[in-house]
């Protein structure tokens, strides 16, 4: 693949937002006008690990890609600023897909405002994508972080779980039992996460104590959360909001729809703490971004997860896999 | 190779500098005070591609994935910031190699005054390593661009040129008529090219018209200048700096020295333009930051790099290749 004719499509193909980013492409760096506090992530989505180019579309892939550096940029609470690409293409991946998947990630960038202000491409032997995404917020004080959850929060979810892991099974055959527009929809929640990226705003802003999004699912991600914050929490199984769709396809599967909803990833919905006298504030802010908060249990001291059923503690939900 | 435990032990072993980084690792995103403009590139390395395994030790691939993303934050001479990392893990990479990888990542950032703030370890099947540096400036007026070239400025080059191609040449048995110390000087210089940030702030804030470092080498580094900066610039090839033992080395493999010199790449030293009347400027900034300046020729109006040879023009210098 001639790299430095995808270099040049990529750059046509790429728009400046907004009146913050100086230079984009075409410099040693990018220069962007600063101010307040930048956060920034850095992921990496690779070829049979974190996709399978069999189920996956060029654009698929570099949706994905954005999608999880902004899901950070979301979990934090900060405004999505710009995006830094790396791009690894392997010999059988031709200049055409490589726009594509530019192409996926920039319709992204786009819906979200972001700009995807600067990349490299070389040469590698798997497709690979890394991420580099920065956010912006006015102070520290605006965001949310892993270890602001205290005994005494309520802890809630928004959103609903589980259907990005039951999209990866249906991509392998199940869901027989769902009308064809019920699995399409599973697979593009599969295919095309969306970062929470308003409504992390929205929750940092009402008074959401600690926050951290679910790209591996709410029983690792939640214990992330305790870690940090150095608390317990326990969350009701019953209470996690089950994705339309995933019960039919975990029971063809015999498997329980709570593992999708628990332990599936990728579904970039937000875990939060909150004081109990902020939970009007939180509901009506997760309303005016268009989701809501399902409360599911209470921090406490302590330390680690529990994840608790009907009759008591439930251990050992069968897992995802996760890259 | 347990990700969780690597990701910890990378934690340990990273420094936070400086008072401008508010949260490094452990949250959803690095949060860092910002001011002025942020000026943020990307590059990978990848084995096979830039780096061989078995002439580059961990340590050495770490130190030049920084290496090569503080050179871009060098050449637009901005004040070297945060790094964010992304490690792609082969399964033949065990744990203490990753370590060592990052250790010698790390040594370049405390020796810069650079904070790596964030990370991304995830499985692949060969290692790459992605790096998005950040500098700061306290305005865009301070930096230098690869579009600043006029026709009436002259152009210089820091440093001297060659010795990371000889150094690999030496490295693939070429060499013999050194002493071990020459050739180990080469290697160094291959293995451990260094970020020319001093005498890029020096350089920028002398007066340097435009500036680009010289990853690919100044054949390739100068046509991309003149491409950005719709100019033509005549260097005189005779007055390439050829660094210590390149002569020796080109010279037991029959090529022309001034090739590596003008086509090696890697050596990380910075291209400019600069007014003449900023001349004495521009020489004294770089002496004080420990380099100098040597002048090649002159920007003309017109496009493109034109190599000049004491017979007129040189044509076809044989070049090396770069991923």
């Amino acid at each position: 693949m001639p790299e430095r004719e995808l270099i040049e499509a990529v750059e046509r193909a790429l728009t400046v937002r907004g009146d913050r980013v100086l230079r984009a492409a075409g410099d040693d760096a990018a220069v962007v006008r600063a101010a307040g506090v930048a956060v920034t992530s850095i992921d990496s989505v690779v070829d049979g690990v974190h996709f399978e180019r069999a189920t996956h579309s060029p654009a698929d892939i570099g949706h994905k890609a954005l999608a999880r550096g902004l899901s950070d940029i979301a979990a934090m609470g900060a405004e999505p600023g710009e995006a830094y690409v790396a791009l690894g293409v392997p010999d059988d991946l031709d200049t055409a897909a490589a726009l594509e998947l530019v192409e996926g990630m920039e319709a992204l960038a786009e819906r979200t405002g972001t700009t995807i202000a600067g990349g490299d491409v070389s040469a590698a032997p798997v497709l690979a994508v890394t991420v580099s995404a920065t956010g912006w917020a006015a102070s520290p004080d605006e965001l949310a972080y892993r270890d602001g959850a205290r005994a005494g929060h309520i802890a809630g979810v928004t959103g609903d779980l589980g259907a990005a892991a039951a999209g990866l099974a249906v991509l392998r055959g199940a869901g027989g039992e769902l009308s064809e527009a019920e699995r399409e929809e599973l697979v593009r929640r599969h295919r095309r996460p969306e970062p929470r990226l308003a409504a992390g705003r929205a929750l940092a802003g009402a008074g959401a104590g600690a926050m951290i999004d679910l790209s591996d699912g709410i029983a690792a991600d939640g214990e992330r959360l305790c870690e940090r914050s150095g608390v317990a929490i326990e969350l009701r199984l019953e209470a996690l909001p089950v994705a339309a769709g995933v019960e039919a396809v975990a029971g063809e599967l015999g498997r329980d729809p709570l593992e999708f909803a628990a332990t599936g990833g990728d579904d970039y919905e937000l875990l939060l703490t909150a004081p109990p006298e902020r939970r009007d504030d939180v509901e009506r802010a997760a309303r005016e971004a268009g989701t809501w908060v399902r409360w599911l249990g209470r921090v406490e001291p302590g330390a680690g997860l529990r994840l608790v059923g009907p009759g008591g503690r439930v251990a050992g939900l069968r897992g995802f896999e996760h890259g």
